[in-house]
Parts: C-alpha cells; sequence; structure tokens
C-alpha cells in the first residue's frame, strides 16, 4: 500500500539510479528500501506527507553547473515536503507538529532542526505550503512585483500559465489591475486559465497560428513576459514587446532537457536595445536570503488572496511515493493541471 | 575647396538617395548644392563646423520600425553638429556664438533655437561636445555607471573598444577601480587601449583563438559587459559572465547591416537564468529627458577627467563634408581609429 498513516520500519526512498540524457525515464530513478533511521541526540524524525515537484529538479538530475549542487548517483532526490515529527529529542519540536523541509523524494529523515519551517496547525490545506504559500508562491509574487513591477492597465503575459508558478503569475496581475494573457498547452487548460483563474486570454501554443492569436490577444503590446519557458514562445513574444517592457526570467522548461532549442538572440537581443527591454534572471533561493520584508509581504498578500477567494489554487495530486518518477516526467511535458504534488502518507 | 571660412551662397548637404540593403555605399547617399536658407524672423542661421558620424545613423537609413523616424528619401542625412551662429534674429542667439546642434550633414541650417546647446566660448576642442562630452560620452557614462554599477575590482568587459564609447566606456571603469578588458579589431587597436587608455588588457576579436584569449584575460569571470557590438563577440562573453552580471545593451553594429547574425538564444537565457544575470537596453535620449541630475553629473566629471588627463580623447578627424558617406560605410567596418567627427570647415 503505497499511503499509510502508521509509520513502520520500511523508509523507502527514491534515488537518482543515472543521468538523463535528454528526456528523464524511468529507468533515471530507482525505488530503495532502507530501515527508518535512528534518532540522535538533538534530531527529529520527519514522516513526509506531500512532497513537492517542480521543474527545477531535472536540472539537479545533471552534473553540468548551475546554481545548485547536482544530486549524485544513488542519492536520495532532492525537493520540498510537508511532513509530521513523529520523534524527536530536540528542544525545539515535539511529536505531531508539521514542518517544510528539503527532505526529499521519501518516508522519512532525519533532521538536526535547521532548515524547518514550523507551519500552522490550523492549515485547512497543509500542501499549499509546497505551492501558493510556498517556494513556486514565492517566486511569482517577488518575481513579478520586483522585477516585473506591473502597472494597472498594463499587458502582462505569462507562459506555463496553469502551472504552480504561471497561474499565480497571472492572478497576481490581475489583482494590480494588469490585463493578463496566458500561454498554455491545449483547450482545457486554456478554458481553466480564463473561467477558474479570470485571466482576460489563454492561447494555446500548440496552434499552427499562435504567434498571430498572442498578436490578437494583446492588442497594446506586451509590458511584462513573466518567463519560465523559454523556445518558441519567447519568440513570438519578442515582436510584440513594448517600449520598457520587462522580463523576469526564472526557468526555461523547453531547454532543461537539452539539445538545441532554436532561438534567435539577434531579433532578442535588437527588440531590447530599440524598446530599452530589461531581461532579469532570478533565482528565488536569493529572494530567500535577501528580501525578508519581501517574503513577510508575499505571506500575509497571499494568505488573504485565498481566504477571500480572489487567488484560485489547483493542486494536481499524485498518490504515492512510488508514483513520483512518472509523475515529474509529466511535468516537463506539461502533463500536469496545477500544482504537482505528490500524497506520500495520508 | 571643401573646408572653407566664409559662408557663401551655397548650402552642400548630403541627402539619403535610396536605402541600403545590406551594408551602405556611397550611392546610398547624394550631394545636392543648394542655396543657403534665409533667415526668418525668431531664427539663427547655423554654419556647421563638425559633424559627427555615429553608427546609430545606420538605423535612421533603413524604414524598419526603430526608436526614431527614418530619413525619408532625398532628405538630409540627420546628425549631431558643432556649429557658428552666422547670422541671428533670435534673441537668445547672437553670431559668433558656437552651439551643438542636431542639423545634419550639411554646411548650414536654419534653427528656430529649440534644441541648441550653446558652447562656452573656452573650449579648447569644440569637437568633444560630439565625442566626450556629448552623447557618445553620457551614453558610456550613464550605461556603465547607472545600469553596469561596476565594482572596485570587478571584471568588466567592452568591445568596440577603441570606439567612441567603448574607449570612454573602458577608461570610466579603469577611474573606477574595475579590471578593464576591451575587444577591438586588429592589433594596433588593442595596443592602443592598453597603452593609451590604460585598459588591463585588449583582445583581437579576428583571432582565431580568440574565445580562448578572452577566457584567459577575464580570470575571475565577467561582471560587466558593455554591449554595443553584438554577434560573435556576445557568443563568446556568455559563458564567462559571472553571478549578477550586468549587460548595458546601447547598440548591435554587428547587427546594423542586416542579414543573419548566428547568436544563440538558448545559451544566452540559460546563463541569464543561473546566474541571475540582468540584461537592460537604452537608447541615451531617455537619459538626457529623464535624468538631468546623472547628465550634470557627467559633464562635471569628464570635464575633470579631461583636464587632469585620467581621460585620454581620440578623434579621427575627417576632412570635408563631401567624404561623409564613405568615411560614414568605414565606421561601420571599423576602420575608424577613435571619435569619427568630419570636419566641415575651419
Amino acid at each position: 500500500m503505497s499511503v499509510s498513516n502508521l509509520p513502520d520500519s520500511i523508509n523507502r526512498r527514491i534515488v537518482l539510479a543515472s543521468r538523463p540524457v535528454g528526456a528523464p525515464t524511468v529507468d533515471n530513478f530507482r525505488l530503495e528500501e532502507t530501515t527508518v533511521p535512528v534518532l540522535g541526540e538533538g534530531q527529529v524524525l520527519l514522516r513526509t506527507e506531500w512532497l513537492s515537484l517542480d521543474p527545477y529538479m531535472r536540472g539537479r538530475m545533471s552534473d553540468a553547473p548551475s546554481y545548485a549542487p547536482a544530486v549524485q548517483i544513488g542519492e536520495v532526490m532532492t525537493g520540498g515536503a510537508v511532513s509530521r515529527v513523529v520523534a524527536s529529542t530536540h528542544a525545539g519540536f515535539h511529536p505531531g507538529q508539521r514542518v517544510m523541509a528539503y527532505t526529499g523524494w521519501q518516508d522519512y529523515a532525519l533532521s538536526d532542526g535547521s532548515g524547518l519551517t514550523l507551519l500552522s496547525d490550523t492549515l485547512a490545506q497543509p500542501s499549499q505550503a509546497l505551492g501558493a504559500l510556498g517556494m513556486p508562491g514565492y517566486t511569482a509574487y517577488a518575481g513579478l512585483l520586483d522585477i516585473g513591477a506591473p502597472q494597472v492597465g498594463e499587458t502582462v503575459v505569462v507562459a506555463a500559465a496553469t502551472g504552480a508558478v504561471g497561474a499565480m503569475v497571472g492572478q497576481i496581475a490581475r489583482i494590480k489591475g494588469a490585463r493578463v494573457v496566458g500561454v498554455a498547452g491545449g483547450a482545457q487548460k486554456c478554458e481553466y486559465a480564463v473561467k477558474q483563474l479570470g485571466f482576460d486570454a489563454c492561447i494555446d501554443h500548440r496552434a499552427a497560428d499562435f504567434a498571430a492569436q498572442l498578436k490578437a490577444a494583446c492588442p497594446r503590446g506586451i509590458d511584462v513576459y513573466f518567463e519560465n519557458v523559454g523556445g518558441a514562445v519567447f519568440d513570438a513574444v519578442v515582436p510584440l514587446l513594448n517600449m520598457h517592457a520587462r522580463i523576469p526570467l526564472c526557468g526555461l522548461i523547453a531547454h532543461y532537457n537539452g539539445g538545441r532549442v532554436e532561438s534567435d538572440a539577434s531579433a532578442l537581443l535588437r527588440r531590447v536595445l530599440t524598446h530599452r527591454i530589461q531581461i532579469r534572471g532570478f533565482i528565488i533561493f536569493d529572494y530567500y536570503v535577501n528580501r525578508p520584508d519581501l517574503h513577510a509581504a508575499f505571506q500575509h498578500d497571499v494568505a488573504a488572496w485565498l481566504a477571500d477567494g480572489s487567488l484560485h489554487y489547483q493542486e494536481d495530486v499524485v498518490q504515492g511515493l512510488e508514483n513520483a518518477p512518472q509523475a515529474f516526467i509529466g511535468l516537463l511535458q506539461g502533463k500536469n493541471f496545477g500544482k504537482l504534488v505528490v500524497q506520500v502518507c495520508a
């Protein structure tokens, strides 16, 4: 049984079996069974309830230089989780508390308390700490407001519009008074972005006339393009960028599996020059370290927007740790619908 | 005689004869002789002494959408000039005064006084108002300090290192305590950048092992890349960009003549993402309009640096208005050595 409520003596964990060449396959992962680690002095034993799956994990599977160290072969895949404290010899934590921690793709983990964030027991939906109220939400909030800085009436375009980050970007832009145009894969996602998330329009990037449709949906051009995909979508955006447009760049999902993604730097740079455009890459980790003020504002605002219904938050829940590899592979192909999480135990 | 001291009845002017396809040729220009315009009420008659030739003029020859209107066929080529007031019915100007004005490629022009900047009669080298103390100097100063913001000990790389903008960028960066690496075409220019301009190194972009040489000259990577060329130089810079690098982008000379300039947006964007890089396009006109404070600081600083010898300023002087087209064509090929100006009359 994949979902259980009781700790037992087995710790299942998913390790990196081999490095992917191109798109990852299930063979790049291996499910191992070990014993539950034994609590030492000043430690906390955590039982994973929810595991977050995010595109950045593809980068960790490669040993190419990146902003974070690669997962080594045979090591547990990294990832954020919401967990219960099941045992503790640490003065700051006691059994029954719920925490957010980067303990990875496994049932149990030990912690010395560093990097643990205590979650309120009153949270109706604790897995939100991995999405709207967590790293993807803060990525959307910080990138959109600190770099994109949309003004009332400006046009904001966001790719992967129904994804964990994109859905937040578009809704926050709407709340701030911008015209919001999403880009997503397939009619169902596009309809959801408009009807559920309140976007003004959402264009299917698989359409043959995608560029023409995007142009029609942005009659006053594009002031902010929140970039997390790259590739052909970016190329269609470039000619529509307005004077003084801003491009927060937090991901390039289309590029993560390697290979040549055709994209013309020449056209991009010409537009950046003539239209005084700003492109800024950012990694949300920096905002956690350097901008506690912004993080506090994020927590306050998003909690309020969730509470009053102005923010809609949808999860794509996969049951069972053993299904994490297949779900992650689908994430890179855009198969998820909403923030992808794995329910590891109920 | 091409250089004359006395106004006469003939006004020579160089008009756009046809739009270039690719690199401009002399056939795209035509020298016309008209009569000197007749002064109306509240007007100033100007005699051009020095004409500035700058890469941005290539953009004005095309009717592709740009940040400034195109020169129309049969119209006088646009351009900045240092001129003498030869007659005036305008209360603010009187004969003998020297002004800077955008009156274009011609001997004489009328002005209603708008857009004229009075120059001090004590200027030892009035043509500096077209270079170190003018638009190219302010482009270097504003782009480097406001966007690039080099810190002491950081590495600044500048392309077209001996050009009007590049030479200023590198020297200001040196004055601010940065390590400065130039990129230029040919051994002579590289030697000049190091010996005369005080750069730490200067690499010949024509060298077969250019990328390797650039890497060796930047042992601590690149913190600021002042971009005004594009193309292959930029591609060699991308892998060397440091965390939080800044790229002020003020020109793309390699792209101006059109055609496909191979440059991989995919590699660029990946680097921008993983290294939290900022690219910002700017047009110096914006800084004139929006930042009078910065312009005042620029005028003060550059005048002081020229006076105390910490800034070296070199002009490439071409004699005679009729030689402007050929000189401009050479500018786009990197044939000039220093700020290119035409002495229209002595």
